[in-house]
């Protein structure tokens, strides 16, 4: 088989990959607790819901024992962490239960490192963070991000592809880079995104919102979390291409990433994701 | 009288209310503690100022001394309850002003049942949830929650009729259950509400929007609040119909639902509000 | 020099200033950390964004000594003031690093008040406030806002002219009066700025979203904070003129001010700008 065969063949299989889980969310609408930033509520809860899947903000460590039972997925983002949530964020990743890290700016703060540090030794399946945050974890040390530039990444995602790898072997869990390619790992095989617009990084917790989604896919997939998170990838920034065709600037764009993450069908997720192995 | 006389005074009524405490709010501009959730501070506090009241997010029990007897109404929200909030809930649900309780997912957990009936036992005017909410705290278990959802409801309000008349019984309070048609009851009569879309469920902390609505409309008119209850959400759910009619998703509808709530003229409220006494 | 010469001399050195404030933002992505209110979170960081400048919603006090030194500029909102966050409020607003203080609704306690002042005695290098909120912190008394109304403001700007004088005398912050037109003053000079749209008080955390933008173009230039906020506060209420051209309620123009500020043009801003120093 040549070479452009093998290639449309996978370009087949994982568009049906993606439509089947965004199928799954939207019929099963898995419940995701998410313990995550005040900035990235609202996003992060409209994304889940117009993807199908049932968010809920529950972060008191009092209802973790009753609550996180019943859940699908857990979403955990430490994006304005502070001392009195890092216990329920503890207590929400325990085993049995897919959960998925979103260690935002990972190396703001020797305290922040620590948390990220001990979070990912919790077994998640997935942790998704932009480039400068994988190397940084990678690294384990937050002097090892020279250009730290707060929440924004200051490097290019495939500069981080060997750190991701090396990160996921450490941490067993799958570790995916956002950039304007995204690359996804379970430390052997790298799977590669090519979704998305730039101007998606000019929306506050865009990041956020699309490990939320990648909890929800998790949770119809925990046995293939690396199909899971390059599908969620896909799905969301496929969402942003189609919203960019209406709009006029960030906010506009915001809206209409969201609307067209609702009305996604068949059709265009088949033939518009750009998943790839990467050889 | 035939009954289709009577129906049409009754519409009659019923739309002049409704424009009559919108009216209210817009001139007044109640000013409306919010004690919520910390998803729906961004929704709530914009519906608020789009139906003209005045929000105000205050949470600390330093101030409520000070502050809430300057209030016109006080929102309770135990969305995201945590046991360091839980103190000012209580203090802010003093007697002699009205406030209104959103018992969201109150069977979630243990301590968010506990907090939901101590709260109830405060004499709010009115409370307000889906009918899960209501079935849960009329049942005053979690455990009677048999297919608990999170936030979501899993049961169709007319379900939780009776279960609302028994509250409203218990509780002194005005018992509301929202759903494809809303059931408003002081535990003898019921009116009903059937305006709204069903996409609303897909925005975020609507049911939280609706519920701070209420507040700023009993702050109207604390004498009769199942009045005031049963036109807040019928000018939420004609506002959301509206916005319906621009929207192409959830995200776009959140937009056109808070452009409309700001527009709402006498005579699209007077003809289109959709609320009658049950029989 | 006749005065209409003069004057559009003016217009045109601060049609420039504007622009070139701007442009170094867009160029040099200010991190601005943010210890804002919940309410405000999600338009804060969005309005950063969209201006070009990094935010970071960071206000844990164990992150404070390693995050804040790399930050380009603090700021710093009570809107949702708690005792737990105000030690983060304290120690991000140290010497050597420009800071913005928005003292939101300071007279709603004895509390919020007494941390107002104690903030203030930090040397923030801009407070913006209403006209409500810049009366009161001048008198040093919530006493002495006679006609209290949430964070809503029952003054015009003009009244708090004087009082922001003072305010700046006695604290050597810039302060900066919002309103129908916005005075900036540094006890001396006053500098007016007219631009901006009624409907803007309509959309909740507007004042924190451009107290935030204040903060970035401190950063950009922290030796002549009367000139910074000046364009800061023209170049947001310009967004919401064009904004307003498209919008059909408050949450649209809320859509379109931040799409309009992401595309703002030279051509916009320096033809557009209307700010005069006061004589």
């Amino acid at each position: 088989m040549d070479v452009g065969a093998k290639e449309e063949r996978d370009q087949v299989w994982w568009g049906h990959r993606a439509w089947s889980l965004l199928s799954a969310v939207r019929a099963r609408a898995p419940l995701v607790q998410c313990i995550t930033n005040l900035v990235s509520m609202d996003i992060a809860a409209n994304v889940l819901l117009a993807a199908g899947a049932s968010p809920a903000m529950v972060h008191s460590l009092r209802e973790v024992p009753d609550f996180t039972p019943r859940c699908d997925a857990v979403y955990v983002n430490v994006g304005t962490l502070s001392e009195d949530w890092l216990p329920s964020m503890r207590a929400a990743a325990f085993p049995g239960r897919p959960w998925v890290l979103d260690p935002v700016a990972a190396a703001a703060s020797g305290f922040r490192m620590e948390a990220c540090l001990e979070l990912l030794s919790l077994c998640p399946a997935v942790v998704r963070g932009n480039a400068s945050e994988i190397l940084a974890l990678a690294s384990r040390s937050a002097a090892a991000s020279s250009n730290f530039k707060g929440v924004d990444s200051s490097h290019g995602s495939v500069d981080a592809i060997e750190a991701a790898k090396a990160l996921a072997l450490s941490s067993s869990a799958v570790a995916a880079v956002s950039g304007a390619v995204d690359f996804i790992t379970d430390g052997k095989q790298v799977v590669s995104v090519s979704n998305g617009v730039p101007m998606m990084q000019k929306i506050t917790a865009t990041g956020c919102a699309v490990t939320a989604l990648i909890a929800a896919f998790v949770a119809m997939e925990p046995s293939d979390a690396i199909v899971a998170a390059a599908c969620a990838l896909a799905i969301f920034g496929l969402a942003g291409e189609i919203g960019m065709e209406s709009a006029k600037g960030p906010a506009s764009l915001r809206m209409h990433l969201i609307d067209a993450l609702y009305c996604l069908d068949e059709e265009t997720v088949t033939s518009r994701v750009r998943i790839s192995l990467r050889p």
